[in-house]
């Protein structure tokens, strides 16, 4: 039989869930008795009791305790910049990975780092590979790279078009920097670039954003400077977008892990044998040989760049910090590299486009803020710093895991953590 | 100044931090003084305060009563099947998307969907989609496919013995299949396809995996099945480890797109143009040509698919609903379809690699069982329903923001609901 | 000045041909005066003549002879199958890399390989990297798959009809099958896998060709197996193409490079120390650390696969011996490895996608048909041998081009052999 | 069976030619009796002569006559500088494309244009783009960038030392740059950036080559860069390379989709809905409907941009204008676009990586200096209109598929044509 197995018993399950009366109309739109919800973007108990009186009976009571316990309820307000038809709070557990000893250009010293996560084995592992780091020395890092791309397009009649508008957008750069710059305290236009595709430019803008990731920053820079484009370009604009779906924004792309988005960060550290022996638990033999046969996985299968679970760690210290976790999909993307250095084992990895901030987003909402406390990285001056953590970090999960893959250890691990549920 | 400007500012901000003698110092190993942390795989109230005393004086009292509040640190051991070295919980705030109508093969009626985020408008985005989809009639979903990859690698001297070994695997593969699922109640392996890179083969292990997202119960079936093939197979084995880097776990991977991991899920509505004008604000016409911008900026910037922010939806969902946040790097990819019907806008999404479970992960927490059962969701026979919500409210994210970017509204909606902080 | 200088550059030479008046009515539509071509199908010394008619005076009587030369016009039509509007042959110089040794399953011995390119350096490098495996005791390769897709594409209504027809395509796959194969003796359906994006299904047909490369004949194949579909199939088909773009046909693609395309063929030695240093004259840890960059660099810049510059070895290949020279886009593709093995060096690369054929395509004509025949693989059965020689080919090319980089020694190649131009 | 049909077939295959006892002996290593060529970098007769000793009795001496013909042997010594171990030339038949009609910034007028395949219905699909375009009043092309990269590494102790490299580089760059452009008369460096992973650094180093492909003139124009950077940079380096694979030559590549390599240039053309019918036998609709389903064919099988068969054109035309066809892997990449203007159908392509020259490389050699006569663009001065003749070749071929498979053509016009063989 050419049709392969799984493709026939996909079907056979998905024929036992068809009824050919039925499923016809149930997959049908059906109109009648749509109530929509009646939004509310402030917040306060009231709302949030309206909220819950519409969930019903679906969720108890001791659901809406859960959700809505009266330590939520109280901060409504607090939480209502950060969120819209507000309901109450998802409770993730914290772990703790530490010390975290960093050798940084902007982060230095050693680091409790709080990661937010419901799947056993992960802290334990960033543990095991902080552990590992700690024991020879710590983690050198640097940010080698900061700017958060913004990527307005613009629509003509023709190329011809496109190409004067460029030319007038080069001419008048200066001034649309001051606009765009005039929105912001922290952001600075560093770059313009224009990108052609026949009638349609895209204008590759790339700024720096302080100690804030910076998202809402620049797209608001950016629409200042595309309004005073579409007020002031003598070339007549077809249409124009505030983004051309190019900058890389929430999504893995190739553009991204080469130009950088957001900051560019490097970690490194050079584990001696004894190390790898004693607290891996396997040899700088096997870890180079799994690290070249994971490195031939990552090519294979089509992977941009090439590393195991950065999403892991990034995911876990997100959340922790009232980063945004779908940022999660562009920065999971980077290159780890194993290497022999004498008889030691030399580990990198670099990050083009982790996404984080000191200040801003959800960093000022009570837990996160106490997160950001426990690494001493809260409010202005630790943008940099919070963005070394988050590779090193990487570094110490891509250690561990390879370092457990190599020994045999890695399903064991994860059977024993999550051994209660 | 052939070198960039973006570039000599990055580098002038550089040396501004840099000290010629202080910080080669400063970034070097330094082995004295590192004091690990004694880990804890079980938790209590005592373990989580032990933890807090090693987080002073940076985390205050006031931060330990923000992520060990009473009531996260009575629930310490329901916690800790989920996590290691428990500190307490972060919490992150929840808003209500819906009613979400589906028409659904496997998923019916109308949902309210929990969506955990810290990012201002994120919600109110989604909610927008949902209305305006409901009016529509609803989203009609369908797993398409389902199956969890996990790709043990077998490295052998040379080509000649990989060849003898996957002679070997096809001839035994009904008893390594038994083994395999020996593992596991509710896994299947519904394939197994050899993949050679010279001397490296990589054996492509697809299971079902009932109601759970499964990658745990791959991992220990796979390991089963290696198991097996190391003790029994005659063909002398270099080493193997339990995951070549080729699956495609918590990362974007083109295998992955291609073959589906986890759940592949497609939903689609037609909006009449009425629906385009009056609950978008905008026409068919301007989000097809929208649309067909976003798609160049898609191959332009060489994403995997074409989506404009799936990553928000998912992150949001899976942190309410106690999945994998990591997945979101993997799931977090497809293609979004914009197309003309007569008059009308035809819009699907297509993910292929939902990973989410109704049962098993952070599925059980309180306050993400809680989630689950405001979706009315919870527990065995739901797996699939669940997949089919997230595919939807990803397509209410895709029209919502479409219809913004067309409209030219994106920007104001960002900065109103961001506007308090 | 925010604007890269090397843009701004290109501006200025853009601006430099551009005139204010002249450029937009240049770049405008003519429609006068468009006199077309008279086609023509077939060949002989007349048609040439009369093409070469309208080909003057730009291109001289000298000209003319140089393409059009006795010989050739002599055989028009011989080459009319192979070419339309038949003007005369382009002569591409050839020359000869050997003896490869081969230890493969399908190709055993001494080869002498044909190879035409105009590149200077090309031949002598890739000559260095065979006399270094014939030094090493040959190249080991071996065919590890064969399959040549098509992937036409059906459109239905909804979803709904998709999974529908899907049902009725498994439940009629062998009847299918037989109209498929019922048009070729060589062509096999060895697979048929559908892949559905909500209302659109893909039928990733799955060929092996015999002796041929085999793209018409898979062509065909599966147009009469559509044709079979359309007018068999109950579930109304609202458009279907042959091909959905999806197959990997003429152009790099991950689909490709993970499913395999035409042949997969790996190619591997294992290089003494000694012969690294004399032959090559650098060392195995030198060609190891520059492997290591060079994968770096794959990595970070988005390839597909990780490779040097597999496209010189097979263009000069496919070009001398009658191969379709644009399927190069989809055969440079792969990975090399190199590896430690002791003291020595590993050496390996994997090709999925090598389409060559021993019959077919341009194998017969008059000078093709000699190189293959200095190969001794002309004619039926030679197809498999075929690809490995391509793959072992390109295994000396990545040899000998990292140990000059290695070395520092492969700008002086170039320079010194290009030198007469 | 879980094991994939395609699979077990394939294993079948390669067990059938497996012999237990021979086919290990077969596939190892020999080193006896390897007696290698005695290469010739210059070429004549004589050694032409030699060459085919060593040929036979494989390839008889009508084998020699056609591959060693009297007028090639003659021209020994002009093929001599474009190629090592010369024994003569193979013959590629040439068809005739035309008239293009380009409405260029560069190329102005009616092409004819010569394109050199074995692959039958090939020039006739092109023709029949080139005449539906001419009867819309030709194509719109511009060279939209031009910049040629080559991208050495350089690889330091550590991150720190990286570092101080690019500071002494941006430093230094004056010097750099006037020491590589010294190297050539017609190279400018025109950016120069620094790309760091931890302790390594790729110098991207663009060149804008005037007439010339330029691949030579910018490795020997970055090593004299480089030369002068190991000789005065304080910052000790460990090793440095020409190429660190990086700059996406000889290879399909994200960087380069992304940066450009070569020239980038865009063609355009919106074919009035009269054409469409008349000409290409199809309908505006249909066509629009078929992209849809070719674009997310690409975006679902991987492809880096999305297009047809750019790859078909490109080759024959770079095979028979003497340009390098290995570069076909790198230029084939590249978006076409179709879209509604009203009734009419507006069709573009934009192809960043195109490699050609009007002087160098292979456009000197006899027949295709007469190739470059017909096009009347031989020699200096001619470069970017080469590349958009080029360009709208590309679009032509693009038209005539897509309007094929549209129209269920496809398979009858390569049946017909391919009809002889």
């Amino acid at each position: 039989m050419i049709i392969p197995f799984h493709v026939r018993e996909m079907l056979r399950r998905i024929k036992a869930r068809y009824d050919v009366d039925r499923t016809p109309q149930q997959m049908s739109p059906k109109g009648e008795g749509f109530l929509p919800l009646r939004p509310s973007r402030t917040a306060d108990s009231k709302t949030v009791a309206r909220f819950w009186e519409h969930l019903k009976p679906k969720a108890s009571e001791a659901d809406q305790a859960e959700i809505a316990d009266p330590a939520t309820v109280a901060a409504s307000e607090t939480y209502s910049a950060n969120i819209e038809n507000f309901i109450g709070t998802v409770k993730v557990p914290v772990g703790l990975v530490g010390p975290l000893r960093l050798n940084g250009m902007n982060a230095n010293g050693d680091f409790y780092v709080p990661l937010a996560t419901t799947e056993a084995a992960l802290v334990a592992s960033y543990a095991r590979g902080a552990f590992a780091a700690g024991r020879a020395g710590g983690v050198s890092t640097a940010v080698l790279y900061e700017g958060v791309l913004r990527t307005p397009a613009f629509v003509f009649q023709s190329l011809l078009q496109a190409g004067q508008f460029v030319d007038w957008v080069v001419g008048n750069v200066e001034a649309l920097q001051a606009v765009a710059e005039a929105t912001t305290r922290h952001g600075k236009l560093v770059s313009l670039e224009p990108f052609i595709d026949t009638n349609i430019v895209f204008l590759i803008c790339r700024y720096t954003t302080g100690d804030a990731a910076g998202q809402n920053m620049v797209t608001i820079a950016t629409d200042a400077l595309c309004r005073a484009i579409a007020k002031d370009c003598p070339v007549p604009i077809e249409s124009w977008y505030i983004e051309g779906n190019f900058s890389g924004d929430k999504k893995a792309s190739a553009l991204a892990m080469v130009t950088g988005r957001g900051r560019k960060v490097s970690a490194s550290i050079t584990l001696p044998a004894g190390v790898v022996e004693k607290t891996l638990g396997t040899s700088v033999e096997a870890m180079l040989a799994y690290g070249r046969v994971a490195n031939l996985g990552a090519h294979l299968s089509g992977q941009l760049g090439a590393q195991a679970h950065y999403a892991n760690g990034l995911a876990a210290f997100y959340i922790a910090t009232g980063q945004d976790a779908a940022c999660v999909a562009e920065s999971a993307v980077g290159v780890t590299r194993m290497e022999p250095r004498g008889e030691d084992l030399f580990c990198s990895v670099t990050l083009p486009n982790i996404l984080v901030g000191s200040v801003g987003g959800g960093t000022g909402l009570p837990s996160q803020s106490a997160a950001l406390n426990i690494l001493g990285l809260k409010g202005a001056g630790h943008g940099t710093a919070l963005a070394e953590v988050a590779a090193a970090l990487c570094l110490c999960g891509e250690i561990s895991i390879v370092a457990a893959i190599a020994a045999g250890h890695f399903t064991r691990a994860h059977e024993s953590l999550a051994r209660h549920r």
